[in-house]
């Protein structure tokens, strides 16, 4: 395996990699980054291929010996937390591993650490392809990526947009089985580094559908025969007294300003969390939380 | 009113505010920092006295016309958005006013964002003192602070350590209507900028009590006839399925560990929630907001 360390921050490879911490290049190139080895191990299982693959030299703490140019000296080789890792990259295009061998390259401690965006580096970071969701995969109808099995219900994210929320949210879908989330213009980026930590894998294996407005989104649901509910805080029934065992859409606003009009003028229900005391809202992606477990409680019959 | 405007981070006061932006100190003085105009009414509202409040030079939109020193101008005084809230601790010690009136000082803008913890500065950060919360206060046997209505529950928190989690998870618990949380050594510090915001207000009313190991903490809640319920990945029942109405204690775990050995062992229940495709787990603060409402769920016969 080509293993080239790299210590200058001028590499043409690392300098693509390190525009990639932008929004605006993520959109141009279609990719991101991921951090750690459970994050990658975690696009592997489900078939998300790196096309680059940045260690850090001190992930290997086997002493060095010499070898010859391009090739991982074999003292780091052998030992060291991430040597699995290395050995499954290894097998690309073969038998047990990915279908495509990586480029990986081992990195200078201190070059890696201002390239990641964790606090704590973790030895491993890699640069994947966005995946690009159809209609049809967000509605659960082609065959579910990953062998999720999916409930039908859709998750609507009207211009949620802290990181941190947002990645909870997708995540508590993709574990309550939800088939896909609709996020609507004006969402944070759900591709930057913070959410794809929060998602904790399930960017490889959630349909995720992108929608203009409020309007388009609405008839993109109507059309595939989902009741649409969103939270509101006044007005609307308590959420364990409404009826959620059909198939529904289920919409979660900003965390200023709540759900917008056109949704809650339109919606079929309206869902509120009862509160004690004088707390006003929930955190976003804990009333998402709440919301999306009590459809799967109904369902199943607790 | 005294309204000195202070552009020196060499002043006394602004050394003091930005030594409170370290845990050692926190613990030292006993005091913490809120930022922003939503946290420092919310505080007022529930009787928490500032002691100290910054205001931003530019908070104040009005133009500056002269006057006497110690004096805001009274250009600014009467423009602004902040002019409520400034009104508010003018009135200290008054008809309708905090108990005491807190210094408040005018910052220059650049020296304010230095000292501020969130992005985008907000115009206003002010000092506070820790509550020191009492077993009775925990349980909800003497008098609700602020009006709360309890239901007897506690929220328990083992090793917590993400800002964002601990501050939620405080929330919600707050929402939920429960009489406290118990904080085991080891969980993160509730008091750090992080926490407070994401607790919006909630710790200046829910109880909040410090307890060392779990052991401590099991006698705690036995000796005030709590059953406790601990979340486990498996070997336990779905969460739904289990009778969540009797006054009960709920642990939840570190975010990569769990709950310890110890709760799992002497739970009286363990606890799960289901997981639809290939997520091991959900967050920690969701999965607690998730089980706190079920069983607010089950009280209120939903």
């Amino acid at each position: 395996m080509n293993l080239r360390e790299i210590s200058s921050p001028d590499n043409s490879k690392v300098k693509n990699f390190a525009a990639l911490t932008r929004k605006k290049q993520r959109d141009k190139q279609g990719r991101y980054i991921i951090e750690g080895p459970n994050l990658l191990m975690e696009a592997l299982k489900n078939g998300v291929d790196p096309e680059l693959v940045l260690f850090r030299r001190s992930a290997f703490s086997g002493r060095e010996s010499r070898c010859g140019p391009g090739e991982l000296p074999a003292g780091l080789r052998n030992t060291g937390e991430y040597r699995d890792l290395l050995d499954l990259l290894e097998r690309g295009g073969a038998e047990g591993g990915p279908k495509t061998r990586p480029e990986v390259l081992l990195l200078a401690d201190g070059l890696f650490d201002r390239l990641g965006q964790t606090d704590t580096p973790q030895g491993v970071m890699a640069v994947v392809k966005k995946r690009t969701w159809t209609e049809e995969e967000l509605f659960g109808r082609s065959s579910a990526p990953c062998g999720r099995r999916s409930n039908g219900n859709i998750l609507v994210l009207d211009r949620l947009q802290d990181p941190g929320n947002l990645g909870t949210a997708l995540r508590t879908a993709d574990g309550a089985g939800f088939s896909g989330a609709l996020l609507l213009s004006g969402c944070g980026d759900i591709y930057s580094p913070k959410v794809v930590r929060a998602c904790a894998g399930t960017l490889f294996r959630l349909p995720v559908y992108f929608c203009g407005t409020p309007g388009q989104a609405l008839e993109l649901l109507h059309r595939n025969h989902k009741k649409v509910y969103a939270t509101a805080l006044n007005g609307s029934r308590l959420y364990y007294e409404c009826d959620l065992k059909s198939e529904l859409a289920l919409v979660i606003g900003n965390e200023g300003n709540g759900v917008c009009a056109e949704f809650l003028e339109e919606a079929d229900g309206l869902l509120s969390i009862p509160m004690a005391g004088n707390l006003e809202s929930l955190n976003a992606a804990v009333a998402a939380g709440i919301l999306m477990y009590e459809t799967v409680r109904q369902r199943n019959g607790g």
